[in-house]
């Protein structure tokens, strides 16, 4: 996939981005949660109508990294330009379930030129995913070490 | 593995565990990026010493889903108690990499039985995961739902 170089400045405060869709398999959440995170509603048929969620749902961390490699795909995060992450403050707000179509959106809030590192400074965004429904099923408040665009050459 | 039902009850706050070790391999941090996380610094060799992190990093995601699967596999948490998570705040101290042994201790900071649902309650607790030469490499600020112990039978 072609995919444009993202530096620190091509990410305005006030900008809002809309990424997806995410199509949620079922047999992806059990793998997943059978190697990463083997709770009952998370695999099989999670306990059918009468677990905790009423069926099978996705774990929390599968979401969030279906959600990652979609920002890296499709190019709202650039491997190259990223440094990584210092934290994320995740919250789930309704269950992921098979079939699911998931979207991500990003509103950007803030963008802050290292004081010290001149070649990078720190990225701060809202990533809000809605399901088919609309529904919020996860937000993220999610802080990004951002490479700056290098002095262009005299 | 044999484990025991843990129920709300059964975390006292100001309570202190320990549950270790995770030994990182080269292969999984590749594997796990390349499938949810492609960024250089996860990848191959990282981009080697002039990479931003002078070599391999594991994924700070793949960090908390080895976290999370050792708090269930050795019972900090059951799987037929938990009702799942309605959010973490993770902060990524230090870069996780090949060969590093990681520990988690997990301190319970809350235990509130909800007002509404007389069969959960909130539980909450400070992960913090070091490795082996005692650096933190992540917090969590971590909350999850949890089944009380219900009533004896008469």
């Amino acid at each position: 996939m072609q995919k444009t170089l993202r530096y620190l400045e091509d990410y305005p405060v006030g900008g809002s981005e809309e990424f997806g869709e995410i199509v949620v398999d079922a047999d992806e959440i059990r793998d997943f949660a059978s190697k990463w995170d083997p709770q009952p509603f998370h695999l099989g048929d999670g306990g059918g109508p009468e677990g905790p969620y009423g069926g099978l749902i996705a774990s929390g961390w599968h979401t969030g990294v279906m959600v990652m490699k979609m920002l890296v795909t499709q190019g709202a995060i650039s491997g190259e330009t990223s440094m990584g992450s210092p934290g994320l403050d995740i919250r789930w707000k309704a269950p992921v379930r098979p079939g699911d179509r998931l979207r991500a959106q990003l509103n950007i809030t803030e963008n802050r030129p290292s004081q010290t590192k001149p070649d990078r400074g720190t990225l701060r965004f809202d990533c809000i995913v809605r399901n088919q429904n609309d529904e919020v099923v996860m937000t993220i408040d999610w802080v990004a070490i951002i490479r700056r665009r290098p002095p262009t050459s005299p």
